[in-house]
């Protein structure tokens, strides 16, 4: 089960905002069993956004998270491309055009904007690829969409933060199964880096784990994640490990 | 001019680190005039790294920036996954050997360490892409590389983002010559989303300017920034936006 992660905008790629959004979307797909093979980010483009999600659907992840550009303003074309990169017409989602007229008007008691009324801009959000399912958008007016395209389950989101986390977690989790990965964070102490890679790869072959390492400070301590179904499973991985001549200092 | 950027690394793909290393290196690359068009992030896995780079190549950027896997660790696998995905042999650089000897004699002096010596876990990060540029590591063991492939300039950096900065700093920027973009980010107000684009382009065909926009709140304020070579460039096209109705509130 692999899954793919894709991120828009230009503030992405100018450096002016960091993507913890595809962060975010990462570790909730991880703790769903999900491997995250690959993340992409592409800026506002109709052709780059076409041509990745293309490129994305020929590696047939199970899973593709696209968020990012679904908002009003001119250069938020993501859901227009990922209609074009399918094949698939562009269009009007009514029950979406009623959620954003309600959005609006609401936002309007609220003082919030002069004109309550749909302009061309805003009626846009409420188009979609054909034959999409609509992801409600609980803290913004965007909807998101659902598509499964050749085997490929494909989520659209907005980049918002809080409107991307509210629809991954109320739309999109629970689109996936109730499969659940636990991982443990551990500190080992070993004095030669060389000695480890053995241990590992023994101990994957007689855990169902995954295990991923990273050096912290130099030399004396590697940081292990280990990844599996249950606890139990992790504890006996661990053991084996001690077993071999790990020494586990501490979560960190 | 055109960029990409490629970061590696397992604990990007499940959620365990937030890659602000591109964000800081996107905005190196955006401010000497690049564009940076897109960023990857993929596991330590040669074969993974190998094929990204070299779809990477094939889209013929000018720069590449590579960050991450260039440690002792058995999973630390960049340097020879791009070593192979260019088709150079990967051989010993004899003074990049003669640095992380004293790195870890350094270390052992200081009793970080235990044992000074070099494994093989140590030696290898001594190996680089044949024909490469070894690039000084001030903060860490492991040498960052150069190589100029069919026209594209690559730099392969480290993962850990005191030592990619320093090197970004050091060893990247000055070979990317001196040609600088300003930035100027300001605060729109638009009670009409739908009115900004036709200015936007306007703006663009008499400037010398690049623009990027993202809305910050409900409607009311979008966040537009100004790319160009020079702030004289950048207060022209801001009066003519003015004097086409756009009010800036204030600098964000």
């Amino acid at each position: 089960m692999f899954a793919e992660i894709l991120t828009i905008g230009d503030e992405l790629l100018t450096g002016n905002t960091v993507d913890s959004n595809s962060t975010f979307i990462a570790e909730k797909l991880t703790s769903r069993g999900y491997w995250v093979r690959r993340k992409t980010t592409v800026g506002d483009d109709i052709e780059e956004i076409k041509t990745v999600v293309q490129e994305i659907l020929s590696r047939k992840p199970e899973v593709l998270v696209i968020s990012g550009g679904l908002g009003p303003t001119h250069d938020d074309v993501t859901m227009l491309a990922v209609a074009e990169a399918l094949g698939r017409k562009f269009v009007l989602c009514e029950s979406c055009l009623e959620r954003i007229k309600e959005f609006y008007r609401e936002l309007h008691v609220k003082g919030l904007i002069d004109d309550p009324e749909l302009n061309k801009a805003r009626k846009k959000m409420a188009y979609l690829p054909e034959g999409a399912e609509p992801l409600e958008n609980t803290k913004g007016a965007a909807p998101g969409a659902y598509i499964e395209h050749d085997g490929v389950k494909i989520f659209v989101l907005p980049g918002m933060p809080r409107e991307m986390k509210a629809m991954l977690e109320n739309e999109v989790l629970p689109r996936l199964g109730s499969q659940k990965f636990i991982q443990r964070k551990l500190l080992a102490e070993i004095t030669d880096e060389s000695k480890l890679a053995p241990i590992l790869n023994e101990t994957l072959e007689h855990f169902n784990v995954r295990i991923h390492s990273s050096p912290k400070g130099f030399g004396k301590y590697i940081g292990i994640i280990l990844f599996a179904e249950s606890g139990e499973e992790i504890e006996r991985a661990k053991a084996f490990m001690e077993s071999k001549g790990i020494r586990f200092e501490e979560d960190w």
